[in-house]
């Protein structure tokens, strides 16, 4: 079994994903700034999940690259963490068009939290099918953002219980340590210790 | 004529469905947790569903791995297929949003049905299409999932007509005996025989 | 340039298009077989736009075959046969939805002729650019189906103002004349000649 | 990191782009032309978006068939130009379902002076990452096309605030400006210098 379709379904996805959440933004009735303005939280909690999709189709890039066979594990296993990332859309969208409540961030973050356990996962099961020189465990070996998001995201849907701020900045947070890059990043953690 | 561009083709179709099934977990109105509970069968459907695509998308993904050259027929054949896998976000959602009412469930059952015999008769194609040593004649010889399948859907549409908890458990039954690892199940059933 | 991404994009396009015209079959709201019956013409409509998306498919799958270099002409042709079907959608469900009402099916050959017309423009750019010894030209020297089909659409746009069912008539007409093996009937033809 | 799965997912988001603007051409509830004609702006804004994704998809294609290499900073400005270009959908529609009142024509403005933005600031990183010796930058030495169309956005929203037409034109006038084949008018630029 060859990893391209695997690779070319996931970016599918991923790519339909990105796409249909943006039609949580209705068009407004009215021609005016105004009516544009209420849409402002849609459009903060859209950029939120474009950024999540896009660090998940970079990091799945990244795993596929250490593979080499593909075998039924891994498939459901990757259609497991799809299933969590299409709900993406919906919690958006329940995010954005609700002002951030408390319970939608609640759901936000359970969302989240199950799609990185689903990362986890495959990754889990991608190493263990690699055999004992595993390519992705050495490069997953110092990898402290996929441990440390899980907490993170954890934190954040218990803090959604009773501050929606926190529990947003929580979700930012680990959005935005995805983004730096990692190299230099990694470079000053070496350095410390 | 190539199968890359008609396993391409499949496997966007395939992915728009699995994702756009997602749109009939329409966003609730209110916050809270409750208007969420009432999403739960919808969000029962939507999980059985896309169990059932992404074994379409297994199965298909093994079945054109024996092809080497697709014709006319074949190309058909699959567009006959994806027409009734086409109809899932439908029957999903119409299943969902009535609480697995009789009705829904036999609509279901039909489509799945007709989903399979769409896949055998692709599968009868490419056995035609190669000749006396079919690889892929061999490989489903004891084919003994895809035998039992379109008589299972049929038990289940008579059933939806009785009660829809009877037959809506021969439909989860179907998607697990599929999901479940093939080898381990086959020399079970090879130490029986 | 490479005609890889143009095949893939057109892929991509046309999978869509499928997909997203079964969102027209809306979810009825009460679970009994009478509110499924109301949707049988957007049922019916649905089913000859698959076909005919799928028939473009397979064309242009075939065409593109011949194809080894892409120019910027072939490329805007081709995105212009795109837009035409991306149309489909939109007149399949207006036809469906207002039972084959006259006007519908007027709108709907003239989507087919347009679509028809930019079909033979991408093939005559494409010739012209292969120059004079075009393997695509010999290929559709004796091409009598794309040849027939624009006169037929423009006969089924008249006839829509008068009777619907002799302009529907054309239009399922054109798709079965596609659907049909070509083999068997140019044989056929070849020895009428 | 190979670049194909860059291009595949740009390619599959922009279809999906395409294909779901469509969607905002809501199909109305009578037979008649009438209703069909009430439809008119949101056609026209349709063709002038499609034509802005079909210029997009054939720049990016170019761009990327210079690039050997994908980096990270790479991978995340082409997201970055992704996420303008998914608010195309929503533009377009605000625009058509208003009748291109000068609110709408602001904010289409904007979309496209980002979106052009993100564009510039993708083909620089690209540039950069090529070092002294970068193709790209020797193709896009005398790219009056790519300099001047931030500015002739900008003088599009400008105008908006004061005359819809005239900023309209000026959209319109970029959308050609792209669209009319490179060379004859470089040689004719290149002649007039």
């Amino acid at each position: 079994m060859n990893k391209g379709r695997l690779e070319a379904f996931s970016d599918g996805v991923l790519a339909i994903i990105l796409t249909i959440m943006v039609l949580e933004l209705k068009v407004p009735e009215s021609a005016d700034f105004e009516s544009l303005l209420e849409l402002f939280p849609v459009f903060l909690s859209y950029i939120l999940s474009f950024i999540y999709i896009g660090i998940y189709w970079n990091n799945h890039h990244h795993m596929m690259h250490s593979v080499s066979k593909v075998n039924g594990k891994i498939l459901w296993a990757n259609l497991h963490l799809l299933f969590w990332l299409s709900l993406v859309p919906f919690a958006t969208g329940w995010m954005g068009e609700n002002h951030f409540a408390k319970a939608t961030l609640t759901v936000y973050g359970a969302m989240l939290l199950m799609a990185g356990v689903a990362y986890w996962i495959l990754q889990s099961i991608i190493i263990k099918s690699q055999g004992q020189n595993s390519i992705l465990k050495k490069a997953v070996g110092k990898d402290w953002k996929g441990l440390s998001s899980p907490p993170l995201y954890t934190l954040g849907i218990i803090l959604s219980f009773f501050n929606e701020w926190l529990s947003g900045a929580v979700y930012i947070f680990v959005a935005l340590m995805w983004l730096v890059p990692d190299r230099r990043i990694e470079r000053v953690i070496g350095e410390q210790q």
